[in-house]
């Protein structure tokens, strides 16, 4: 394919997703494909002579397609929403014109500096303390600053390790007469803490960097609290652990809880540890929900995903640290074809020093197409919106006198069930839980049949619930609407049976 | 900006990839901005209202641009090349439309099966033997297969993570007295082998994990040995260490060395420890090169980048395993909110266990389109042209008289440096090594403010040296003639002074 070619081909591809966002109420939302299907429908290898586009193109909507679940749909309310936008892929689009493997500076100035400026940019509109941001209001070099990461995985993985070395480093301080022998025995003893409600990463970045993790059990809200975390770390230095690091979560997967931040930030401080608060799975400490947030200003890093509910295609997420110099002493390493620029360290920042790969894409690109079309209003609006729309289904569920909500709606999620009352035909008798549990599953499985919408069940404490995130870019009032028709017809349906 | 816009103004972006991929020849390659730039050009907060792309768009190209190193030119010659094609980026187009957060396979299970298939094209592509397909030529599952990782760095940290827990699940069965406190003293005894030319993701990925490593000195074809192995490994042990991984390279980054790989094996064998290959760094054991590849099949997992040197945009890295329950093993993590399907493994499969981060980009996409729009064959004759272009510019540099080849010319890299003898004005006097060293430093910094081409230097056994990396997409005989002679040029002029 040669330049004419490209030219007449990427705009066909350009009207394809162009059609297909038009047509994405029409489509059901979850791929009913079986195990295997794609295997019986391609070759086994590589065509030895070159294939056209159209053949490619013929094949991706005829068999890939079918094996697609639409994240896109503003029929897809499952996990969180992956919500991209139409500045964002144009800014990916010269991401790829580019294709700059980013590892320093002198690479492309451009793809750091632009890092640097738009992880300032994020950091001041979501209300960070400037402690966070890399550029100070007054044009000085801050201690502290963003960087962009895969995933919200990476960045727990990439805090932990800061948090280990830090840890390590202090030991010989505090304790003079300790031999290199004696630090690295502390290795194996170090131990990790997060909440039975923390994403997976937790205990992931743990597996990957190799330490102890201590799963402490939430409260009746799903929260972390700091007495159950100072009750484990007394339990931990009981049995000669050293405790080091410890994440809170600014909504949790399940039900986007959110942990005792302040009283988190206390034992963090008090106890020496490393406090990383992960925002990433659900939504993020905007301005809006600042107040929410309170005691974030304590953390020594945090992160949340901009692929999420920020209109930026998956991968984006952006870290922040109050002090960037433990990342840089975790993780630098310096060789001879990796040239450093000498000049102001506010705008050399060399950031593979901050995070797990050497390079990275040029992401910072669609994060500026993005902020500047979309302004900070119209980011804003797009949040407020889908709150909006939560708040409405919220009520709706609860005005229908079958359900219950499970945990506080703050951001786009409502986590639901049908409640035990509403499964029982004898009020008289109280109903066994396995009985709720089994019609919320049941539910969740016709949901899936029906495939008007698409959700996904999970279980907190025992319970199997429903979980309905709001937050697709091209989602209005209808597919909610939608939601809640399909919801309220196969509850019917199953409590019929 | 809604549908009807994009379908004009994405447009308009194709039309701006094609524009500047024919002016790229025009274009010097290297940005010559200052640190900072950027700072004092763009606004230090995100604007309250939305602005248009025309505005956006005027600043990328006014403000963004003059801060580009131009990886797609055919007069970059820097690093390794990181060389996208159009099918690649068209690819990247529709995975950027379909916005997946592909973490397991009911997300999208041609996310899941594409991937799986892709690996497996590219593995036969590769000649790798069966031990490294997901799927049999009889349709049966296989112990191991490929994944996509995002970098080379990524897939370094992956094995040796499962190459540590191997390890430790190993003590228990040689020593059934050994108690966990037993097992967890032997981490931080843990020792990682690579070679002073191993690339610098070998000392992060022990960085990360937190594991001790052990450098050990190349021979004078800057290889890692199985000899030099050996001793490290006997004198670790003698100090009670543990070896448990080693790195090998094929192509290392200062001069594309291939390892002693077979004998890097019979040593891992004998000695139980995890064995990787990094191909990341500048090529790939393509079938072209199988012959030098000779031992990669007794490799644990081995990694290449298709975002080098095989038309994909970046990231894109697949890594290869013998056997993929040590990585699993290594990396599960099991919650309700994850839910797996049941059916045969060899197509319901868990990348996210196989990698760092929970989800992936649909990258698998972009391989199927470029590997079917090129064919095995325009895969091969890139390649090919490349590794002409790169013995064309040997054969000159020495007819020249005043150039030394510092290493093997096997793929596109050709490592140089004025010779001394051409430093030297005085046969009868022998020159210091500084003397060639600085002229040699002195022709890099010429280069780059002559701008027309674009190299790195290096130093490699205390010699400062050049690197001309061949491998642009868009480069032809023009570009690597117009090497040659601002190289001849500049060395004119830098003898003369």
């Amino acid at each position: 394919m040669d330049i004419d070619e490209f030219r007449k081909k990427g705009k066909e591809v350009v009207d394809d997703i162009c059609d297909y966002y038009a047509s994405l109420d029409q489509i059901p939302p979850m791929s009913q494909v079986e195990p295997g299907y794609l295997y019986k429908l391609i070759p086994h290898k590589a065509p030895t002579e070159p294939e056209t586009f159209d053949e490619v193109k013929r094949d991706f909507q005829t068999k890939i397609m079918p094996g697609i679940t639409h994240w896109q749909s503003g029929n897809f309310f499952a996990w969180f929403p992956s919500s991209g936008s139409f500045p964002s892929i144009i800014g990916d689009m010269y991401s790829n014109m580019l294709n700059i493997v980013g590892f320093n500076w002198i690479c492309s100035p451009a793809v750091t500096e632009l890092e640097t400026i738009m992880t300032d940019w994020l950091g001041k509109l979501l209300g960070l303390e400037k402690q966070f941001l890399s550029i100070q209001n007054d044009g000085s070099e801050g201690q502290g600053g963003g960087s962009i990461q895969g995933s919200a995985s990476e960045a727990i993985v990439v805090a932990m390790i800061a948090a280990r070395e830090k840890k390590l480093a202090e030991l010989p301080k505090a304790c003079p007469e300790l031999t290199q022998d004696d630090i690295d025995a502390i290795r194996p003893k170090l131990v990790a803490y997060y909440s039975d409600q923390t994403h997976s990463s937790g205990q992931k970045g743990a597996n990957i960097i190799g330490c102890k993790t201590h799963m402490i059990p939430s409260d009746d809200n799903f929260r972390l609290t700091s007495d159950a975390l100072h009750e484990a770390i007394a339990a931990d230095k009981q049995k000669g652990l050293v405790p080091f690091f410890v994440c809170g979560s600014f909504g949790t997967t399940n039900t986007a809880a959110i942990d005792d931040l302040p009283g988190i930030a206390e034992v963090a401080k008090k106890e020496r540890l490393w406090y990383h608060v992960d925002c990433g799975t659900t939504s993020m400490p905007h301005t809006l929900f600042r107040p929410l947030a309170a005691g974030i200003e304590f953390a020594d890093s945090f992160d949340f995903n901009t692929h999420k509910w920020m209109l930026i295609s998956f991968e984006c997420s952006v870290m922040w640290v109050s002090d960037s110099t433990h990342l840089v002493n975790a993780l630098s390493i310096e060789r001879e074809y990796l040239p450093r620029v000498k000049g102001d360290k506010s705008f050399v920042k060399d950031y593979r020093n901050w995070r797990l790969p050497l390079g990275r894409r040029f992401c910072a690109l669609k994060l500026w197409f993005m902020m500047r079309m979309y302004g900070v209003s119209g980011i804003q609006a797009n949040i407020r919106q889908h709150v909006k729309e939560a708040k409405w289904l919220e009520e709706q569920l609860l005005a229908d006198g079958r359900f219950e909500i499970m945990a506080p709606v703050h951001f786009g999620l409502v986590v639901f069930r049908i409640k035990p009352s509403a499964v029982n035909n004898n009020p008289a008798v109280s109903v066994k839980e396995c009985v709720v549990n089994k019609a919320n599953i049941d539910l969740v499985k016709a949901i899936h049949k029906d495939n008007r919408v698409f959700l996904v069940g999970t279980m907190i404490k025992g319970k199997n619930v429903l979980r309905a995130a709001i937050g697709s870019t091209l989602g209005t009032h209808r597919n909610t609407e939608l939601l809640l028709e399909v919801v309220q017809q196969l509850t019917t349906r199953i409590l019929e049976d």
